[in-house]
């Protein structure tokens, strides 16, 4: 363990910490882009619309702290898996959380200007580098069962991917919907979301199918 | 463990340490609602000033951190006597931490506008929100001892929930509190937080009774 | 471990998670307090004047990011002795971090007004607040061997104890000093910075007397 | 344990939980360099072309987190190698993270005035001071053995050496380039680091050599 070939199998426990610490921190840093109202409150109706003003940040950040728990989701999940790491590992990692911790920015920039299309291409943009990475990160320990278990069935593998891959799809058909009706862009979001949370639900109540 | 049926009890380690990572985050952002004055400070009398007319935030701080350490040490408990985890719990861990994440910014709002009840009500909100979640996650792993020790004893199911409803049902008072009088309101919570603290000291000192 | 009793020594793992996330935070928002020059740069000159006005800003942080990192260490050394933690534990921590969060508020004060006394004074108390905190923390711990190992020597105690109280009562001298002369206070504190470095390199090289 | 003596050789695992934290922070703030457009955004054209202005703080966003990323392998890799902490590497510890912990900083600088040497110069010496840091971290631990393993390799140990000196050979460089050619020192800088990504996967592939 001391020498040369000791990098070939590492262990994987401070890619984990390193990954929760990004998460924890993109998650709480999301909550950041809500802020107090900067103008001067008058009295306590003004106080009130102010807040009421905020209900679409609001909406946002519950948007993009799901997203960003799903992905954390998967992360555990292939991490679960994985038995070892190694050094094209925590590269894949670090392109991984380096386009994670850009999604506060890119929801700050779709919470405030929602009604632009460019703020969704730039947000599901976003969502589709941080999805396509993680498929890589799949792809990469899975490919000859190189960093999890030899018996890991093939059905599992190919299962987990197409859950994987179902996160940038619905980013890329958003950009297409962006293109006929901004609005529609978003809500398609909300509405795969709430499907998605419906259905993990069933799911952990039918059994661990996954 | 690497195939089908591993989804339906998970380590809870990593819950663990994202829950910690997004505490620790809240609690340390709290502070970050403490400014230096913007002002430009004329003589140390002014500087003085200055930094006494921050005492409501110090206070506002002082109060909204030790309520994110209470819910800090509950979680830390029913992580105690949790013994796995499963991808329903994963998501109820979300939607806490989305609550809790939150709190940062409902204090500062409640430190700038605290004579206002809107504050109040904003505050009240994401206290009973964070209050609600946290009595789900309780019942959902109690409930059939889903994934707690099978012989843990009714009593201390029951007394755990009896504490964790305590937050939430303070909170909706406040809120009614703050329909006759708002400075009441944020009275109230300082008097039950030293009353809580205080009698946390007394239990501790005469037994694990908890 | 399932039923009453269980609070009474709970693992010590998870408070120590909490407080490096804290500290980590902490000392990483320090840095916060350093932002690139605000006013439109005109050329190069310009910019390296701008860099050079936030020297003392650097001074500080180094100062503070220190202050902070022997505090940690503290924390560090008290866990290592640490056998389990009560529900009082869990308590005095959380009072210890609230003090040790509101540090980089203190320290951006200190940084923008070191020639004003509050500035010195908020300082100061800030870290007799978390000094004695600390002191707090060891005496409740070793108190009737309470809950470190029932062997551990008086002599190690009672040493740790005097290095604990070291800090307090230097940032109490510097209060006093602050009345006579400003700068000297400040001074004081990086001259005792820089011969705790020195001696805790020289402690380390000649033994682990400590 | 529970004596003097203790100091001497002490778990090396909490210096990587502080670690991990300042760096999943540092990386994290990073993209907090990238705020939404601060101007009223007329329409969607303005918008793409405010996000398009972005690009270059975006480039300099990739430069650091890698370079961050990279430095976190480093002390990966050396901890990996590492059997115990003793006071004086909790020491050189707080240096190394205080200077990682101003990486947010200084990238903001290079972001916004990348076209005037002195930022150059700034964020060079940042890297530089990181990077003779870690170096005396791998001295440190290596030298006469003192906290690894008896039988590491003197090949691994020169071979890690003059990884670890090839950052701040490079910073040192750019600083020279610098007085020549701005644009050069950093375009310089992407040069190396896609070079270093490409060796860093081939040498993955072709095996463990490191």
């Amino acid at each position: 363990m001391s020498d040369s070939g000791s990098d070939d199998h590492i262990p994987k426990g401070r890619i984990e910490t390193l990954a929760d610490g990004v998460f924890a921190i993109a998650m709480t840093l999301l909550a950041f882009n809500l802020q107090p109202p900067a103008v001067s409150i008058r009295d306590n109706e003004h106080l009130q619309a102010a807040l009421l003003a905020m209900l679409p940040h609001i909406k946002t950040y519950v948007l993009s702290f799901l997203v960003i728990g799903i992905y954390w989701i998967s992360h555990h999940f292939q991490f679960h898996h994985i038995r070892s790491a190694d050094r094209t590992l925590l590269w894949i990692n670090l392109f991984f959380l380096m386009a994670v911790a850009t999604l506060p920015f890119s929801t700050a920039v779709l919470g405030r200007y929602e009604h632009y299309q460019s703020a969704i291409v730039l947000y599901s943009g976003n969502l589709l580098l941080v999805g396509l990475v993680n498929a890589i990160h799949w792809a990469y320990v899975t490919g000859r069962r190189r960093l999890v278990a030899p018996d890991l069935s093939s059905h599992t593998v190919r299962l987990t991917m197409v859950r994987i891959l179902l996160a940038p799809i619905v980013a890329f058909l958003c950009v297409g919907i962006s293109f006929i009706n901004v609005a529609g862009a978003v809500n398609f979001y909300y509405a795969i979301l709430i499907l998605y949370v419906l259905l993990a639900r069933r799911r952990a109540q039918t059994g661990p199918a996954r």
